[in-house]
Formats: C-alpha cells, structure tokens, sequence
C-alpha cells in the first residue's frame, strides 16, 4: 500500500475523532478538519498525546475543512446530517486526487427527532447527496455508519464489526479496504453500488435501537456466510 | 413453552418450506397453507417424508390458506410481495387467538425489477402493511427477513443468523422467541417497534448484494457487541 494521508472532516466529533485515533495509532499519517482551525489544531493535539505520536512517528495536523482536504488522498466525511451539504460545498474544489468517503446518516435525532428513525434525503441517500455535490471526477464511497463511535474512541475497546461500503468504482474500495484493515477489528466489505446506501445508512438508526434494547453501546453488524479471507 | 402450531401461510414457497421443514423438524406442529388445498397438501407430504414424521411423531398438514390459518396460534406469512394485500384479505377473518408474523420484503425483483431494489409501501413497511390489513386484536410482528431461504430448505445447511423481529406486542415477541431458538444457528432479536421493519425489511436486498459480490448464497447477518445470553 502506498502511503496515504486521510482527512478526516469533522474530525472534532465523536465517529471522526474516533477515526483520527485508531488511524494515526495504526501509522496513517492524518490530517483533522474542523470549521475552526483552532479546535482542529486541539483535536490534533489531543490525538497525538493519546497514542504519542512522537514515538509512533506519525504525522497529525489540524485545519480548517477546506485545507485539511486539500491535503489529502482520503477525505472522510465525519459530520452530522444537518451539516453535510454546506461543509461539502466548502470542500468540493478543494477536493484534488481524493476519494470522498462518507460516513453520513440521516439521523431523525440530528434535527430533533427519534434517534431510532431516519428522514427522506431526496437523491436516496446522503451518499448519493455528496455523489451530486461533489465534482464527477471525485469518487464516493460511503462506509462506517454501523461503527459504534463510541468504541472507536475508547482505544481500550476492542472492535468486532463489518465495514459495509457502497460506491461506484472499484479502484476506490481496493484504495480504502487495506485502510479498514489497518484497525484491528473490523473488516471491510463491498455491499455493492453507492445507491445501496440507501439500506446501509439507517442501519446506524437499527443499532441505536438494538442498543436500547439490549441496554449496551457498542452493538456491531457481521455478515455471515462468506468465503474466509473476504 | 405451550404446544404452538404454527400455520405458514405460502408454506410452498422457498422460505415458508424451509421454516416448515425446520420447524416440524425440532417437533413443532405444522400446517401448510396455499392458495390450493392439494399443493398445500403435496407441501406438507414432502415435509413429512423429508424429516420422517411418523418417526418424528410431529403433525404436518396442508390446507386453503383461510383454514391453515384458523387451526394456528401462530400464523406465518411466506408470500411474495404482490400477493401479500390479497392473502392478508383471504385470511384475516380466520385469525382467532393467533400472532401474525409477516416476512414480506418489497423487493423490486418481485415487480420485475432488480433483486437489489426495494420498492416503496405506503406505510412504511410490508409489515406496517400487514398491521393496517389485519384486526387490532392481532400482534404483528415481522421476521425472518434475513434467513436465506436456500439454506433454510438444505437441511446438511448450517444456520448461523439472527433474526431480527420487529413488534409493538411485547407478549407476542415472547412467545415467537423460543420457537426460532428451536431452529439450530438462528437467535431471535429484538430490533424494536414494527416500524423498524422499515430498516430490517430492505436487508434482504442488501444480502442479495453481498451475495453477488463474493459469489456466495447464504449471506447472514450476526449482530456484535449484546451481552451474552441475549
């Protein structure tokens, strides 16, 4: 695998700190995006300090949106619903040989409703909303919504969970599967087109409520039945 | 447990054969429902020569879906989404004490489109559906969206899924769950009210995905991270 380096926009809040963590602890160099450079810089800082990245040598930063996708090969889009077509338009020319990756969910509990349901997006899916904002020549991938945050910030943790991702071209998933791979626990797998996200997202809407049931935090999606090594 | 009879409705079917066969196989009192007494009948044969009934001592029967229906406490449905209106319609008046569990999927493929799609129900789900065609006095719950119905039917097959079960009758999930724990490799979840059906339903489309992409058939679903014993 060539050297990567990963945005990751919205990388102050709780699934894009989570992966700044796991990566940079893994060796990736990483760049943290925030609306204000200043809180990206703190989330770096709090990144480097919680692997010690000095003896890991790796490389974290923190920038505003825009510059941290500038610099990157990976851009992971780590925002909430109500948030993801204003900080993509701000990104989208920023956007040079990188693949974007969202991770979005349109939640009902991120503009007031049942955390346990999700709202209509027009195109589908917030995936298939990024594929219209962002130009042609950027691939879109979506993936990570049926990570527990959570448990990918508390580095104590250990993952079990299936990475569902969903996109159009296939030279984008080889790019990013060794990347999951990279975080012991869990493991990529190809669910088929971006529009399949249309099913993937909501799942995020079905833990929570399993979650509730089971009174636990962490529950996680395997998929059964595949050949060992997928 | 109480001796449940279970009536599976569409019991020629691929995934309502394959639940009976299992069932009846682990001692549970079947019948076979069809829109064709004999077809039901020829079912249940196959049933009983499959799993050797006199030897089993089970009760495997096949009837007119109406009457399947009315000698169950437990009534199945196992029909193709184009025919699930018309069925509910044909058997809702013969629903006595009975628990419904529905296991529509809205697959495109079943309106001639693609087995990856989903089409739209106007009230959200298949199974919402079911609850508006059926008296209030019925629970609804809807189920075994997940089970891949080949596996199900092959009986050297080993089942390794969960299934999810969706309700608003608390009472009606605890009596479903100890007669999917009587199928080896299945575990009965609670994914939440009915309307969750919304999520769980379309996961079929998604399997069907998964499927295609590693060339496999049985594709399953395990939720991680519940406590054990759940």
């Amino acid at each position: 695998m060539s050297q990567e380096r990963i945005a990751i926009i919205g990388g102050t809040g709780d699934l894009g700190f989570g992966l700044a963590l796991r990566w940079a602890g893994a060796g990736v160099p990483i760049v943290i995006g925030s609306r204000d450079a200043q809180r990206a810089q703190d989330a770096s800082d709090r990144v480097k300090a919680t692997i010690n990245a000095a003896a890991a040598q790796v490389s974290v930063g923190g920038f505003e949106n825009a510059e941290a996708a500038a610099q990157a090969s990976i851009v992971v889009l780590a925002v909430p619903f109500p948030a993801q077509v204003a900080i993509l338009k701000s990104i989208r020319h920023s956007l040079k040989d990188a693949i974007l990756v969202d991770t979005t969910v349109p939640l009902a509990a991120t503009l007031g409703g049942k955390p346990t349901r999700t709202v209509g997006v027009w195109q589908g899916s917030a995936a298939e909303q990024a594929r219209e904002l962002v130009p042609q020549r950027v691939p879109v991938l979506a993936a990570f919504h049926s990570l527990s945050a959570d448990a990918l910030q508390n580095l104590s943790t250990s993952l079990d969970c299936d990475i569902l991702v969903c996109g159009d071209d296939p030279a984008a998933k080889e790019k990013l599967f060794p990347l999951v791979k990279l975080i012991p626990g869990l493991r990529p797998l190809d669910a088929g087109p971006l529009e399949m996200a249309r099913i993937v997202e909501p799942l995020t809407a079905l833990l929570i409520s399993i979650n509730r049931r089971y009174k636990v935090h962490h529950a996680g999606l395997r998929v059964t039945g595949l050949p060992t090594g997928a």
